[in-house]
């Protein structure tokens, strides 16, 4: 990207983090539900910290930062800039205000705006790339922690913050991807994080792939067919987590007059058969899986089988159906570096690598995934029992290998 | 109390919680540090909720409680109204706001002023003055637990938000008490909460108290000489408490340029020896005591000392020095029913009676407790570990059995 | 006690010991199913290392320790002595085996038979003389611990390895028992525990205690009324515990074919009506009176009504029924130091007083004691939870102070 | 394998149980330091139940089981054989006794042999040769799990269990590996675990591996250096678990006279810095690989290389050096199953599969592995955060993939 479109994306991206927030209290914006998740004021504030410690501070002249203490209170999780504020406890910064933050945002802002007006050298130009692209990973993410605080409280709203997709009923059907020795990851100029390359070759079988997600209906038949009171279907970690918490449903479904029904920030309404089911863990997106005869795509066979329907390019376009869009998609692939991965050598390096340890990844992308934020090659990833992001079921079958001997 | 005193009463003591909470930002009111403590909202709501529930609901005619749902919401542990909102995640309410929860408190005002107008029966006045009563012990509670929810924070407030008491410099003396069959607990007209009576004789020996809190010097001498190092100093649990948690020195206290200082809603200052310790639990005050050669009086002994300064009567007065004012003092009474303890059979008898269990009895009041809400007879309570409320230490001696054998 | 005296003392009670674990294989001397418990092989360890450590080493004349690391093994508590082996993985001590173990016994019992041969100050003889005694409340312990342990296993032992009291059937009737100042606590030449002292006056009023330990029958009574499930029964703790735990019968208490059976080390039988409940918690045995109309004794008053049973003396007689022999019987007193209470200045001193915090006294004595361990001014203690102990229910009521005001 | 190798096979493997646990005390037997670990007679018992469970039960004419509650007492994670006996409580079972054990096993061989002489189907053939082959993986656990235990106890055994390999200096060198599409994963009629097939292609780059372990004194290089002080080179949760567990050294490593001292069941003696680093987690062996420039292999790398030192067959021979028999090899790999494995249906297929979910493979094997219970498709694999196994630390490097874009 030349410094105009950056110039441009960022003010795109900040201004659509405050559009985001517009329907709420200011209590709202201090909500932390769990050790996983922050406020949306903190996630204001991060990103903006973002910018000002990888961008305004080593780069722009003469920059004075905001706040001394803002360095340690919005530091998500860089050991090279100092000890972080302690993760569990970002719901007890009261002050700065949600005021202050917005006054923060607006400073850094300007200093950004006088910055890229100087011209930026390219290190600079692609801090400040991937600083929208992580602005954006957190517009998903404060939607997703608000939606898991409210959750705790009956008073939560029960109008709709966002839009949902419209409901489809349509017969599952299985999409045949030919194997072979293919390349997968990002290559080219365009950005995309550091995790989803180096490019290289994987061999895989022949498979097929769901041409659908599965649905809230085909979930329900699993329930009432006690696929949660059979261990047999889950891995060992998934029996003990569903025994542990108790999980008889995907999270945010609560029975009332003898129905399901489902809370989520599209609205609270009777669970509908048609629209995919969201908000289960990895453990029952496999055990489904099970269940159904079928098992969950690795992350090669997603991609391979979303760039068979897309043609070339890693963006998604009209044919990829609800690849993305609807809810993000746990394959069957641990969270672990590309052959040849390096993580950069400074502080931007704590972004990924770090965490590539006992996470799955997810692809595609959900209904509160920015638009523009969507790959083809786009790794998610999350722990096996996570269940607040918008996650959902991809099935796939066949993929047995054709040898049978090693010589 | 009549009626026109308790509606005094009640205006002046709604009016003090409001005018606490002033100088705070709204996102101030929602903090909580832990399940012991609740965010300054909730205090305010609860409150109002007492009055609600226990008079407006049951007395007043055609009463419309404000919201449905704040029955569960601000209920904090009265099994006999319902199932309480769980007390550890009354910091995920941001619903209702502030602005609502100072509205819910208009309303029930003037629902109190209409009823009040009209009369009311004896039950409806002991259950607002009882109202009133709590609300005070909730208006100390909502500055103490503000104070926890700061200090994890460092940009908590640093300019004061109560005036300290002065600082005075005296050598500790001893007050000679005499023994005998004394008289203790609440009798007579005036209000009491249930759990300082019934009154009842109770056999003391002559014994000696302090007649001053143990001084911040004098706690840094402990300090100094090990205090925190040496287990035969400490009870069983409190060496455990030690350990598990660090302790080194009182809540709230931090080292910075070789000094200590210490931070409250009083401010931030370097440590004054001439100023009573706070913040310490049960354990240190009574390893303090140990090492100090003394113990810490039973509650009998403070109030028959603090009788003695007195005169007749139960108000504390200028003769009672710092038995009052300053900080609550541990004494060695685990918090148990007086002889002949009743609570009262409707829901308002879970008020105290069914804590009396692992807490000890804390004597007189501290420098954030409403003036007009101290008693010689007033019996607050916490458990052996808390250091969050405004606890301090004064000792005893004496009081040595004089029969050496019981024929 | 003289010197000869305690030798006999000294041999009766070591033997005891021995007896006791005649009938176990040399896996059950290993077991410790939580960290409260203790294995059978330690307590007969530490048993030995009192001897060996307050009285051997410090008395006898070139007596050589048995092994250099015994000190820290078979250390319970004593600071003074060292850094204990941690409680909880006494369970890891394969090595030294039982047979070292009792070969540790002998040698110990050979030297301690030469040291007394010799001659002893008094203070040897008082320390030998308490190692006695806590041989004794080990050994109760090494059985109700042996009896938690069994209890996991499906192949716990059902052949009785202690003879149980006769059943009773008899009306509940009440003790009238004369207030007044009376005195309490041990005093005179005989053996006590430091706890049972000073002797020292305390006031009562008037009060009854039941004339037998509420039955079997009479808590099933309380069940089967909802007893486990009515909140306002309960201390708050106590609540919590109910819930935290799933407690709906006492411990050892299991449903086959539709009835209550039980089972302990005196077999496997159905719930016997008219049998003393046993193994019920503090909070159990608070909630049990409550819902029958009464109250637990405080330690006094239980003290009060067995010395008037018995007449004269601390020793339990004929007349005093249940009160010994039975189930040890919870207080309704917190376990704190009587007035004037010094523990020793040398390691001895830990023995009790570092415990008197947030535990129970309880008196009487169980099925499990050894007979000449008792004595009315016994006070053990637990914590409010603890149900392993063969602990069981009296009731008192009345005690209602006659002043009404206190001028 | 034919009746008759497996017949010989069933009594080596039956035999060599016995051996090991030769030396042992009976208390040393019932040892569990965590629930991870289990005890000794366990093993013994577990691996005899292994047979009874799925050979004798279901094949075997008129097999009356040894024990109706062995059922549960010994299964350790079927849910399709019932509900397992608590596996943190595994060393309450102190009945059956050891001996009764041994008489379990005793029973079951005979009647092993009683039903191998009448012949056998396949299946249960083939059932036999997996109960073989688990009871050498309980061989090598039994070992690990009583080191584990032992070492809590500060009178842990001193004397050499098991004879270490001779300790080796050498310049560590490296394997040039030639990348391509490789078969990996079990071919052919032999012995193998479900999870090491199906055989399968899978493409690598070229890359190189250490052609020796990590020694100690390479270890304690990284020590030195501030190995584990500095984040940068941790994985997040590694980092995590450092901190919380205070690591510093390798699991058995410690510091006596200012030296590093290491206790195993090989000896106790001052680190040989000669010797390969052991019991190291998958994090410390990350980290390590991190601070030294390099990586860990995946296990396909791993795997190839030891097949080019091998030559043909999946046997490790005189030329795979220490990629056997010294320490199990932290790969890479998270432990998925590979392209089309299928687990079996019946209660078996719970062997393996279901534990395919956060934890890491390892290849290779160690010095406690019983000797032909290798193979270079052999797939091991534990939590990152366990050390109690003999694991060690080999290094890769290169690997980078060759194409830079994807057309």
């Amino acid at each position: 990207m030349n410094l105009e479109d950056i110039r441009k994306r960022y003010h795109q991206v900040r201004q659509h983090s405050l559009a985001l927030v517009e329907p709420l209290e200011t209590e709202d914006f201090c909500l932390q539900s769990m050790p996983e998740a922050s406020p949306v004021k903190w996630h204001l504030a991060h990103t903006t910290w973002f910018f000002e410690t990888f961008v305004l501070r080593p780069f722009a002249d003469r920059y004075q930062p905001f706040h001394q203490q803002f360095e340690q209170l919005f530091n998500s999780y860089y050991n090279s800039v100092g000890q972080p504020f302690p993760r569990p406890r970002r719901h007890l910064q009261s002050r700065p205000t949600v005021g202050v933050v917005l006054r923060y945002r607006e400073v850094v802002d300007m200093a950004m705006e006088a910055f890229l007006a100087k011209g930026a050298n390219d290190e600079a130009l692609s801090r400040i790339e991937l600083g929208t692209h992580h602005e954006q990973q957190h517009q998903e993410l404060l939607l997703t922690d608000l939606q898991h605080a409210w959750w705790f409280n009956p008073m939560r709203p029960d109008t709709p913050m966002v839009q949902d997709n419209p409901s489809v009923t349509r017969e599952l059907g299985w999409i045949a991807v030919a194997g072979g020795l293919h390349a997968f990851g990002h290559s080219g100029s365009g950005f995309a994080f550091d995790n989803e390359g180096p490019a290289h070759q994987h061999w895989l079988e022949d498979f097929e792939v769901a041409d659908r997600l599965i649905s809230n209906g085909e979930y329900m038949a699993f329930m009432e067919d006690g696929g949660y009171r059979q261990p047999l279907l889950w891995l060992s970690d998934g029996w003990d987590a569903v025994r542990q918490h108790g999980w008889n449903a995907p999270l945010y479904w609560y029975q009332k007059d003898g129905i399901w029904w489902q809370w989520s920030l599209t609205g609270d309404r009777p669970v509908d058969p048609a629209r995919p089911v969201t908000h289960v863990s990895y453990y029952e997106a496999d055990a489904f899986a099970r269940w159904a005869g079928a098992r969950l795509p690795t992350e090669f066979e997603w991609e391979q089988a979303a760039r068979q329907m897309r043609g070339t390019g890693d963006k998604p376009g009209p044919d990829t159906g609800d690849f993305f869009g609807q809810a993000w998609q746990w394959t069957a692939s641990p969270y672990v570096p590309y052959p040849g991965f390096q993580p950069s050598a400074d502080a931007i390096g704590e972004y990924n690598g770090k965490f590539m340890c006992d996470q799955w990844v997810l692809r595609g992308s959900s209904l509160l995934t920015p638009p523009d934020h969507t790959r083809i090659t786009y790794r998610n990833f999350f722990q096996a029992a996570a269940r607040w992001q918008r996650t959902g079921i991809r099935l796939a079958r066949g993929g047995q290998p054709q040898i049978k001997d090693i010589s």
